[in-house]
């Protein structure tokens, strides 16, 4: 043990290896587009595969194109411990979401390698297809036909703008692999992140031990008043449906700070019908997306909100609809391996804190199936899905030896009594 | 004097005229599309020389196409004494809107050739070219210029959305006319029109006495904030440019009451840029109108506005922007005239009120020329602008009366000293 103990990935060598690969794809703005199932995104796969291959790892693909590298262990009766994360970008995507996780599980592999260190169980490194969800709905879309949310047919057959099906895009870069989609089990999972949040760097804190994922509900709402002359319509008299809305959009704000600090409530569209300079609006539309880590807060902030609609409603004489079109519920993560993310992270003497993902992540799928925690690292102005998207080598290295020194204590950890 | 005062329009045959015109671009919805210079136009301008021609009038029109019916008066020296209103309708407009001033003027003058009447100033009725401003801007294009406010060069060469001018409009309808734009003096001027808003019919009150009318300012306006993620984005780390607009919305709201009952202010369009569920809005841009009779009100409620602005950007972190594009300064109305109208009304015993009108007229234009007053009747829910517009018979000829008891008072009336 206490030779592991002191083992750390090469960190030039991971920055190296990501800038390398953001070559696949790169943008003059310096991000990457590489949609899921692109000519780049099987250029970055061949690359992957071959690096993968020359450090010993035995590279699979499923037949959802997903990548899995294996390095075999002393026990190989033992299931892997996993990592990995995905390798597609947005659009105008950044060099580290997704990437830095995967990267980082190649990092870990080769270290051990150069430590000629063996562990008890096989060790797992993971490219999931399709986690941004730009090319193809949904988004975390291998990972969650692995955990069985979805058949592997209906995801072959969802189609991009441009009606290529999945299947046919797989074929098409050689990536619609052998493997049954779900077969491989897995013992643990460990996902290392960029935070795409402002959190960490904020508080200068270098590790985020990710207990979980939040819960999201998403609502449409519709604000109904009448439309009327905005010269000849005294004020007393109006059915103001933006006015209305302003009141709304200032209710959502109040109450998701009253759930703070965890709760975090968002309009991020809104659109007046038949806008114009000198009318006074009759009707606007809005979305709302609500998030927390705990199911008994999305249900209060709903339960509030509906009847503060009410009371707008009721006083500005106005109709208020607000539907509620999806529901995620939260995610916990395994306290065995957030515990071990932490002890890790304490051993390395890094900085940290606990927090939850506000993002989705393959790992939120995956937790379902095995136990199962994240590790975040701070990215610069919390910016992410962008190509302005940026992390330091330094946060880079910490977070990869973070996940080396948690692979480590999960795959040579005692068998528990099953 | 005693046997005009007992003089009444004939209200059947005002309404069958408003019906009959109506047909001149009728829609299946009961209103009508008739825009400026259309061949709808030129038919309804047709039948409306032929009607003043058949009552005796005396019809020219102006290089801008307004239509002017003379009917002479016992002294010719003196100015005539005038009324009117347009013809031209929004694309979707109803039968009242300018049509009911119109035609209430070829009733009074058939109310007095009827009755034998013969008045000591001559009277004019005028159909203004381009009140709607639909298809040509600016609205009230030809009193403007009529008033000076612009050349007729100008106005000439303005095109519409087909790229075809003004002065090719005129004459593929036959009414560029010979008669120089402004060289025609009047000596006061009284139009008859819908209210358009909602106050005499929410009081029960039959005449509308206007005094003027209101001052309207313009602005645009740009909030910014910072775009960022709906999931990782804590709620006090947010620079949301939504909420801070949704706090600028109801400033303004709070501010127009605080000058009530006369001004009023209208955000009525709004607009998130690129907007997305699950961002942040980083930037809204809207618009914003405001009005009131007086100049210093709407002085009052700007810069009570940018204060509010400044609190708002310094307590959110954002940037907010407010740009006056256009101000038109209130049009006090002639307190001779306006008296002329209450006094005609106090005769024929209808409940009245004074009032102001919200929206724009020719004859805010006209008032800068000779003394001027307008006579508003209910609508029905305060449409207009709109198929539904409605009007009561009764309303109507209630209008129209008061017109022929003003313009009685104010032809007959001595000559004052000059």
């Amino acid at each position: 043990m206490s030779t592991t103990h002191n083992l750390r990935v090469d960190g030039a060598r991971l920055w190296s290896t990501i800038m390398e690969t953001a070559r696949f794809g790169a943008t003059p703005a310096g991000g990457i587009n590489r949609l899921t199932l692109s000519q780049e995104d099987g250029q970055v796969r061949d690359w992957f595969r071959d690096a993968c291959e020359a450090a010993g790892l035995e590279v699979r693909v499923d037949a959802l194109g997903t990548q899995f590298a294996l390095r075999r262990g002393r026990d190989m009766t033992r299931l892997p411990v996993a990592c990995g994360s995905h390798l597609d970008t947005q659009p105008t995507g950044g060099k580290f979401d997704g990437i830095l996780g995967t990267l980082a599980g190649l990092e870990v592999m080769r270290a051990l390698n150069d430590a000629g260190i063996e562990t008890e169980a096989p060790l797992l490194l993971v490219n999931w297809t399709n986690e941004e969800g730009s090319r193809y709905a949904p988004a975390m879309m291998a990972s969650a036909a692995y955990a069985g949310e979805f058949t592997v047919e209906d995801i072959h057959s969802r189609r991009d703008a441009a009606g290529i099906a999945v299947k046919q895009a797989l074929e098409a870069i050689g990536y619609l692999g052998d493997e049954p989609v779900g077969e491989r089990r897995i013992g643990a999972f460990v996902e290392l992140h960029i935070e795409q949040g402002p959190i960490l760097e904020a508080e200068a804190t270098t590790i985020g031990v990710v207990e979980g994922g939040q819960g999201i509900a998403w609502f449409d709402g519709v604000v109904t008043g009448f439309e009327s002359h905005a010269g000849t319509t005294p004020m007393p008299r109006r059915r103001d449906a933006l006015n209305g809305f302003a009141e709304i959009a200032l209710a959502v704000e109040r109450i998701a700070h009253a759930h703070g600090p965890t709760a975090v409530a968002t309009i991020g569209e809104a659109v007046i019908g038949a806008p114009s300079r000198n009318v006074i609006p009759g009707r606007i539309r809005f979305t709302l997306d609500v998030r927390d880590p705990k199911a008994e807060t999305l249900d209060a902030v709903e339960s509030e909100l509906r009847a503060e609609l009410d009371a707008i409603a009721g006083r500005r004489k106005l109709t208020i609809e607000l539907t509620r079109i999806w529901r995620k519920e939260p995610v916990p993560f395994d306290a065995g391996v957030v515990g071990a993310v932490e002890a890790a992270t304490r051993g390395l003497g890094f900085s940290h804190r606990r927090m939850v993902s506000g993002a989705g992540h393959d790992a939120c799928n995956i937790a379902a199936l095995a136990p199962t925690a994240m590790i975040f690292v701070p990215c610069r102005d919390g910016i992410s899905h962008n190509e302005a998207e940026s992390a330091t080598q330094g946060d880079c290295t910490a977070g990869a030896d973070v996940l080396l020194q948690t692979l480590l204590t999960l795959a040579n950890a005692p068998v528990r009594a099953g």
